[in-house]
């Protein structure tokens, strides 16, 4: 891979939007030395990239015409609309990286805007901030067609990992929401405990050391162990269950209670592990939690798409 | 260490109390060779654990005289008085370690017991369940006496990683219900998150692979950024502000939504995030939620204890 990276020169690379991110996507790209073309609306968000020695376009259409990968990175769907909707005749044949923010259904729906323009669509999601760009540990997900994918792959190991997550264009989109919503959920839990054991004083940096060592060793563990068991759709609650859980809850509660920490979320957690129990499966795993977070509409075992 | 291991004999060990996790303790020292006396209140618990080597102790009394460290894991604090409470005379000279659950007042009160008997007294908190007992991966908390910790360090090895947190007794117990409380934020985050691309039909072990990553990598990232904030009482917002976070976790809320998904934990998430904007932190890091965590009593910066 890499040899065969140093094989062929870089290839040039356009970059269509400027924000924060776009500009870190630019800068990854100039630094390993890829030919890179910018064009921003507003042109002075430009102006620093081309003195390091990125190409200013001053229309999308030049923007565009400028490499066979071009990377979007605008406010919305429909500033992605408003800028490329013009010169859909110069993309065609080309490859579109799409990483502004989106749903799924506008993945999808311009999906078939690219296909009806004979543009090869990947819908991406950075996750990352702008300084974390740039970085082989950062991963960016890419979804739609894997063809473009895997000619454009090299290129894009400049941002950062790039992990195709499937042909659905939606897909990015929708790994980016559960992702970002599993990081909430560990910052809020995080800063309930470190307000808990602050109360004693406890330096968060103290325990932050702890908590990222359980995230990543113990809790890391239960989660693959408990996605076996959500595709199974069987939560045998071997060595933990939902009926102990609910009583080592109410420690924390108390505990955060005497200290004076709000227990919105600790309050919320149990009552949802309450559900499950009502629901039967008090003596089942935390996985079984799951059955009342889904919707009517999948009561039952998801089916894999790939 | 290890030489140094290898050059003693391994200490005799006392464990009293053999639920899941007693039976775990005692095998894991009868498995490195420790000469290990067992007793329990039924005693065909420890009647497996006798066919393995240990020898069963007919009274507590005779369990607290064969070792010179005494592990104890009952079900609570009152049955610990109760199997301790007529044997303190023999307990005098030697080292408890208590891994019964309790709250941090607990331990801080049977701290005053054990120095009313001279005996030496460490609080721990086990971070595993009890397959997880006697790999070197897994957290031991301990925490009371400095002195005791040290001596009997190389014993505790034979259980998992022990680690000191404090001479606050209290501050193993608090440290667990901290970290348990995350591990539950987590994983329901993280169920919220594969229920939501489950019903798109991606696999929970797909997901999953990738949440651990996300975890493990970006996620702990922030939080150790984030802790040094607020040690600080400073959140800087430099690349991720809470006024874009709130827009962002709309973009979660509404795909969930249109999946049956229910909403009440990222609903949740919102409604704290928007308190502590309308406390002033929209610009500010997601640390800056922890001000609207605290109670009353705590609404400054933390004071760190060590």
């Amino acid at each position: 891979m890499s040899a065969e990276r140093h094989a062929s020169a870089p290839a040039p690379v356009t970059v269509i939007g400027l924000g924060n991110m776009g500009t870190a996507l630019a800068a990854a790209f100039l630094e390993r030395g890829h030919p890179t073309t910018v064009w921003n609306r507003s042109p002075e968000k430009a102006k620093a990239l081309g003195e390091r020695g990125a190409r200013v376009a001053a229309t999308p259409e030049e923007a565009v015409g400028a490499a066979d990968l071009v990377i979007a990175c605008v406010l919305d769907h429909d500033a992605l609309h408003g800028v490329l909707d013009p010169v859909a005749d110069r993309l065609a044949g080309r490859t579109l990286v799409n990483v502004t923010s989106g749903s799924p259904e506008q993945a999808r729906e311009f999906t078939k805007w690219a296909d009806g323009h004979a543009v090869a669509y990947l819908d991406g999601a950075i996750m990352t901030t702008p300084p974390g760009v740039g970085s082989p540990d950062m991963m960016f997900l890419y979804s739609g067609s894997e063809a473009a994918f895997t000619a454009q792959r090299q290129t894009l190991e400049v941002l950062g990992d790039p992990l195709y997550v499937g042909a659905d264009p939606g897909a990015a989109s929708l790994y980016d929401a559960a992702l970002l919503g599993l990081m909430w959920s560990t910052f809020t839990g995080w800063l309930h405990g470190t307000a808990l054991v602050g109360a004693d004083g406890v330096a968060a940096t103290d325990f932050t050391a702890l908590a990222t060592r359980w995230l990543g060793g113990a809790v890391s563990g239960f989660l693959a162990r408990y996605a076996a068991q959500v595709d199974d759709g069987r939560y045998p609650g071997d060595d933990a269950t939902l009926d102990v859980q609910i009583v080592a809850i109410d420690h924390l509660i108390h505990a955060a209670a005497d200290r004076g920490v709000d227990n919105a979320l600790p309050e919320l957690l149990k009552a949802t592990m309450e559900r499950a129990k009502a629901a039967g499966h008090g003596g089942d795993s935390y996985a079984s939690v799951i059955e009342v977070l889904r919707g009517e509409r999948r009561a039952g075992v998801p089916t894999a798409a790939h």
